[in-house]
């Protein structure tokens, strides 16, 4: 088999990480399949330098950034593959640049274009394991870039797709996608499997165990992965299109977000291109709208409400400025905000999920400020002080602890 | 003009040691300039590197080491161009590849084949100052090489080469080159100029102040350029071919070696090929041969002596067993030798040098074990305890504290 792994930047966060990580390769290796591994920058690292770049220089060109934070994969890459030479087996590191991983030229955040898989099948070929540098690739025009957050995972589901990998393992510092967050619900329950759909609506409810982006890729791809811990041996949670139990199961997991802020813009002009005007003002300040609701008030006025992260919420209410002054209304903001949402394909064909997560959230006397649904999932927006518990009392209700 | 730059570990050794050095590329560009910098890695960064290295594997492959190692080149380059921009200076980073210095394939002491200039040339047409990682190259195949001990300043003479700056400046943690060490001497003068012939001969004997290797590229490509530090703003040292005031000095400097030992061969058999296979062998068990002087004794027999670097006398007695077998003699070695050079390249045309030399080593009653001369050098192996006090002797006995 043909086998890409990915160990995040806890994984490889020291010398004794490096050396446990380079055993698990080993490992994969001798149960005779082919591996390439893909490394993150060692915990900490990537912020280390970027503060010394902020001290140098407040504003510093994307250009460079990407120059100075590619060097953090690049001395994982290159201590991984010598901890693999030290046991014995031959390896070979890369950077994204000789990995062949091409990106547009969009410095700090690019996307991949092509990848070049040859010299990686060549080495492969020669009995070598290949060691490449995740969340990083070079442009056309010979640029160093970077992908953005959680890029790492990108490289990794990127290359299995380009080489036709059998199997992809995101190795991380947790077991696996659970039914819930394991530190705030204690019966939280692994998930031997779950599909795209659902870990993006997870992704985009605050759960951190990955970036919709990767998932996103590995979706439109069709790359099965598997999302693991390299800290313990525990089997992890596969990821892919279809899960065996997906008519029986209604809801697979509880998430929630607590970074978020409720903006209330009241006795706005109910006309066409209203809330077009409001969303891209806010759009245009990169401001990134998450749920929204729009009631038709009396005479003409309508209520627009929606959340944004708390720490855009300032910068929200300046870009409306503007806009209200030409058509109208106020904006109030309220800082404390918690989205709580249920996932889970099931939701499609099965009704009663909203009335049971309403219900549950009355009994236990907390205010949904907000609702907003899609196909395979539930939001409500609730005060951010009881989200634990009633991620608690949610998980409980939807027996999510009785795997 | 179009200026070089070369800046040492030291000089860009923390955040403000980069803020000092672009504030001084800064200042040669605003002057009117065109600006090309090339820096070392961060001191220190280096050995770190390697010794995260090596406690994963006691010896990794080369190609991983350069790997590794090039990343602490790529973090100064890209901290100095940032530092350039927060002063209003537009500054583009380059590693070795983006700056097509192409070398051979021999990792951690590649020897650069050619330098595609091209980019460079276009950024600087932009007006932007370009600053490239010291030390490091790309083989036609595309693997990252590093070019050994000195490769920073080589880096830097070859870059000046090839774009035909008309000026190179060597920054170093020295004012320049001084008629003897002034940690030992404190009447050792700066010298205004050297010729490379006089720095070569200085290099191979102890002085620090820079490497054989980019001295002869100098020479070689007729690069002349500045060894001065970027502590300060004193003039340094010019190195060239011919320098003005040739004829009227002799000696031009004194230095010792302090790290050297002596090897004597006795009784070998004194027939031809005897000295080609002892030195054979030393050079097939890579042991550096410094001083060789060979007397012929009686009945046939032929003593031989030579100096090593303390490091590998064991290595040279070792790889000196089988050829001793076959020829007969025996080999002792004496430790604690440090070899003291008078360099000049006036002494081609006057005589007296040696004999001064002799007398004042012979005053101070300091025993010479060897002799060894070139065109334009002498050096006698002395007592290494006496090293300091001997330099002393002979840089007050040629005058060169009046300089």
């Amino acid at each position: 088999m043909l086998i890409v792994q990915k160990y995040g930047g806890t994984s490889v966060g020291d010398v004794g990480r490096i050396r446990i990580v380079a055993g698990r390769i080993k490992a994969t290796r001798d149960q005779g399949n082919r591996v390439v591994v893909v490394v993150s920058a060692r915990a900490g690292v990537t912020n280390e330098l970027i503060a010394r770049a902020k001290e140098l220089c407040p504003n510093p060109s994307e250009r460079e950034l990407d120059q100075l934070l590619a060097i953090g994969e690049q001395e994982t890459t290159a201590l991984t593959a010598m901890a693999l030479q030290a046991i014995g087996v031959e390896a070979v590191s890369y950077t994204g640049g000789q990995a062949g991983i091409f990106t547009d030229m969009v410095h700090t955040k690019a996307k991949i274009r092509t990848i070049n898989a040859k010299p990686i099948e060549r080495d492969l070929n020669d009995g070598k394991v290949v060691i490449v540098a995740g969340f990083q690739g070079i442009s056309e025009a010979g640029q160093t870039t970077t992908l953005g957050r959680g890029g790492s995972d990108l490289t990794g589901i990127a290359l299995a797709a380009a080489l036709r990998a059998d199997k992809c393992e995101i190795y991380t510092d947790v077991d696996g996608v659970y039914t819930a967050d394991p530190r705030v619900v204690k019966s939280a329950q692994k998930l031997g499997e779950i599909s795209y759909d659902e870990l993006l609506e997870l992704a985009a409810s605050g759960s951190k165990v990955m970036q919709s982006r990767s998932v996103e890729f590995a979706k439109k791809f069709g790359v099965i992965f598997e999302v693991r811990s390299s800290f313990n041996q525990n089997p992890g949670t596969l990821v892919k299109e279809e899960v065996a139990y997906m008519e029986q199961v209604v809801v697979r997991g509880v998430a929630a977000d607590k970074d978020q802020a409720k903006a209330l813009i009241s006795n706005i002009a109910d006309r066409p291109g209203s809330a077009a005007k409001v969303f891209r003002a806010l759009a245009d300040a990169h401001v990134n709208v998450d749920m929204i609701v729009q009631n038709v008030g009396l005479k003409g006025l309508a209520n627009l409400t929606f959340t944004v992260p708390q720490a855009d919420s300032a910068k929200a209410v300046a870009a409306l400025r503007p806009v209200l002054d030409e058509l109208g209304g106020e904006v109030a903001v309220r800082e404390d905000i918690a989205k709580l949402s249920v996932v889970g394909v099931g939701m499609k064909t099965h009704s009663g999920v909203a009335a049971t997560l309403f219900q549950t959230l009355a009994d236990a006397g907390i205010n949904i400020e907000m609702i907003s649904t899609s196909e395979i999932k539930i939001s409500v927006a609730i005060d951010r002080k009881r989200a634990d518990e009633a991620v608690r009392v949610v998980h409980s209700a939807f027996k999510l602890d009785r795997a």
